[in-house]
């Protein structure tokens, strides 16, 4: 019988008790609707403060929203292109989106372990002046990758500096950036806004909120009507106090960094546990809650009837295990202990 | 000094405690994610209940996005266009996010008190198989209209009877839905699905939910692949179980039926209250939970000080006001108290 | 017996002789494609030079593309909107294509007589600034429009005024522009740029040409990568010398006003003609090269079996007549006895 | 100083005088507008007639005209995707107009010698059903190619086969089919319709016409709408007879094949000349009228001064020479010489 904990995706998890108290303790009153209200300037005081005093912060619904959005406002003409890692959420699981609301091209670039290089964006900067080909205009990178590693600082900052010395723009897909912050162990502010980052996707749904991302635009001049982007886009929530609650929740005694922080520590424990069962083959470095292994395929079937989770590739059988804020030693053990059951069964 | 409570509209009120209760009550455990689990199951099959057993329910955040969606399924090719009121949502505050959408074409049609009549609409039936004008394809009737009047079944019956003889589709955007129902005393399902309507944006935000809406298919040849449609226009929640969690409060006793007619009996209180206050002047029949009145210019400011609520047209001195499923008789008679006191002064 | 010559449309006639061997002179040799050639260079100079040396001159392929693509330029942003008469080609005529291509929303508004008044206009202004609004951005008028009659210089400054102290700009549909200078006897440079229009759809296949239309750009600051919106709008053409060629011998020794003079007073001759016949009744000025008339019912398929035409509006019995450069007093004579004798027989 | 001619593209070729003769032919008296004419109406059957009974033939102006509405018709669904070759006109050279008019998403695949394998076609064929991702629903292949190499029809009934399969179809650009026709030696409708391909982009601008392609859709279902697509993509000529009488001569007494044998026996001839000049690299098979070599980098510049050509690739000293339907002997041996005179001396 499937259980009820797994490892299938951090959204599986249910929302953290302090966000949710944040939502309840909201629920009085009358608010202005579509974020003219106290809470959502209160949430948005606070996000911005993470980011520097220039940032402006958008709540939007989802991670594919606040993708689509951001990329509107950086590549705001539709003959603009943007390159981007062939394993990216924007290239291959938001079922064309971007490409539907902005019109842009998207150019899939060969990652290593799931993190785009200057060199591999290089080969895709030419064309520049002719109107015959989409003109480059954004790089979008993610972090913590869909293949649950990190870019470096340093190497955030290598993607920016060639971005910006060509004219282009970077956005940051940060579905998961709390995981990625809390593995370098670094502030917000140096890995996005000093690391030269131009436009975000801040995202907590994956990290025990509810609903709600944030655009945040580091680089004004990418703020160019945004608000209408997004009711355009159909992201603009009415009753925005309980988005502004749940950031409020998220932010506060850094919520978002215990919870990461514990997300990461069990997808470590995960690793340790499964890396030394022979045929378990993990194949890309564990730096955030995400463990990516090829396994024996006559188990990925009756694995998933106890913990459901994803094959990503089933020539390979390549399955995908994330951890969440409330993975507990025991899920760990006692699926790790399946496994090697299993096995050596 | 402002109160924390008015008549700007029926979304800023907070959510109903037994919406929210239901939300804390499935905050437990994994779920599958963007809704492959059983509370979605669930409240889908309680929606779908309502209208018929072919009904098929798609969950969605918002109104904007129920609308967007329903025309981008009803009028699938970019070369046809949707006939809707001039003073309609979808025309005047979506801020063109359905042509964006779409690429449809939408024509304001002439609406009396905010209805669409079958003679204003034969008035744009031609050019069919014109390649050069845009193919009439959707009709999109407010029910509750934007100036809360509400359609008899008769009048959808006549709406739905001449666009299905001349092979055109009706969209209903229901975000005040139940309010209409409550007015008329009548079932969704008489209502709609008896009614003839092929497709509906049902919505709960203005009605005591916090978010989360649905789009219901009547008219099966309309599902063509929704669900890509629903991920590509960026409307697909992960965490379902919790727009699932609030439908299935919204339906339970009624609860949609409660506060619906609260509302609408609140309205027809305050109209009771001021029309008979010299120099207000409701200008459009109280049906549902709106007012809309002329009022004197000089009032507007120093009331909205103490209320906030809008102005619709400032020519005119024309504004709204609404109530909701949590305004008090209280609320009524001071804000009508007010208003005669500033025009007896 | 369907008559080979009519009054269905200016686009019927042939192209004139002189654009013809024009293009004949440029057949020979090899030329860089896509414009990048001598010919493009000169013809382009030589429009230019028609609307003062600021016009930015883009050759395209139709009217519609010529519309579309300025309004793409104009309106950039897909959150703002278009305001149009109700019976223009952009709203009517075009299938939608400008919806389609720029995301924007069309509003039309009443006419006078085809023409747009400040009045009409000012009636849509509002809304600016508020994010559920498409944000008015273009006016766009016809000239001469599309019933025939033509704005004086006067009242397009006064809609230019109007649009540039709102922060709007306007377009102007020249789709028969040549008529309206024809009929004002004025200068393009007069009617065009010292008016106030900031871009121009500028049309010669109506009036003498086989294909291609320019898009002038009199504001420079809409002329932000124009040439990628036209490479995009698949509206570049590779062999660019033979559009280029058309346009040399349209504005060689002024043929484009000798054209519309001919078509301008074949219409007036053919006014002169119907007007005195009972049951004729001629409902729209006629300034430029087409006639608006309500005829009786009976008449308008036998009429149309000789001489092909288009009815505008079934109900009302109301037709057109368009003459062009090629139209003779013998066919103006032929077609109207017609008419006489089939009201009298 | 500059010739007159070169190797730089067959579209910098003159119009074929038997062409020009026949536009001539028919500009005289009144034609129907948008192609309700018998001109059209002639070169419509005659088309179709190359293609089988069945194919359904709509003229357009542009290749990138031709091939966005194709996919416009084939993927007619936001949602889906279109695999195509990394280097296809689609992908690399049409400033994103497939994106911005179809919303699909076009996904690059690697080729071999410009051809997609199925092989390589399959590694994208995932997902399916799955709505996070965008729909296989287009293999989009180029006839002749991009680097002047030909599919044989056996090359192309593997691929039909594989996508028909799989419920996808298939597009052809076939901007230069004419030469993979010529090449192959087989009938359009051996290598088009009986190959099993499902719709077509047929172009002859390349090859001796002004200007003008022709969409021909040969799966019938694939033809909803179409000439709402053709007249909203902008594609719709008002003057349609000056299309039709082009490629009434293109396919009389069959010069589309003697245009094309000639140009591709021109590459052929041009290949053995430079073949075996040390320093020049040709790098892919010239089977059709394109040749791709290396040359030495310091030779570009100066031999572009004579003979103007495109670079390919900047970084690897890659240029494309193409030949056309009026190159001459004299052409092939002048370009040689000076090539093997700039690199011995």
């Amino acid at each position: 019988m499937r259980r009820k904990r797994g490892f299938a995706s951090d959204n599986n998890a249910p929302v953290h008790p302090a966000v949710f108290r944040a939502m309840e303790s909201v629920n009085t009153g009358h608010a202005i609707g579509y974020g003219d209200d106290p809470f959502t300037a209160g949430a948005t005081e606070k996000v911005s403060a993470l980011f520097g005093t220039d940032a402006r912060v958008y709540f939007v619904f989802t991670g594919t929203g606040a993708n689509v959005l951001s990329l509107g406002a950086a590549a705001s003409h539709s003959w603009e292109s943007v390159l981007c890692a062939e394993t990216s959420h924007i290239q291959e699981d938001e079922c064309g989106a971007p490409e539907k609301f902005t019109g842009n091209k998207l150019i899939p670039v060969e990652p290593v372990h799931g993190k785009l290089t200057p060199e591999g964006i290089e080969r895709h900067l030419y064309g520049f002046g002719f109107e015959h080909h989409s003109q480059p205009r954004v790089i979008s990178i993610t972090q913590a990758t869909e293949l649950g590693t990190v870019y470096t600082t340093e190497e955030i900052r290598a993607i920016t500096s060639l971005a910006h010395e060509k004219g282009l723009v970077v956005h940051m897909d940060g579905a998961r950036i709390a995981n990625a912050a809390a593995s370098l162990g670094v502030s917000f502010s140096e890995m996005v806004t000093d690391a030269g980052v131009d436009i975000l996707s801040f995202g907590g749904t994956k990290n025990g909120m509810m609903f709600g991302e944030a655009v945040i635009i580091l680089n004004p001049s990418l703020d160019q009507g945004f608000k209408y982007i997004r009711k355009q886009g159909m992201q603009l929530a009415s009753k925005m106090r309980y988005i502004a609650a749940q950031f409020d929740a998220y932010l506060e005694n850094d919520l978002w960094l215990t919870n990461a922080r514990h997300a990461n520590q069990m997808a470590r424990m995960l690793e340790k546990e499964v890396q030394a069962i022979p045929g378990i083959n993990i194949i890309e470095p564990v730096q955030a809650n995400g463990i990516f292994a090829v396994i024996p395929e006559k188990m990925i079937r009756p694995l998933q009837e106890e913990f459901f989770f994803y094959v990503m590739d089933e020539r390979r059988s390549l399955v995908r295990w994330m951890t969440s804020w409330d993975t507990t030693e025991e899920d760990v053990i006692s699926f790790s202990s399946l496994i090697r059951e299993m096995l050596t069964r």
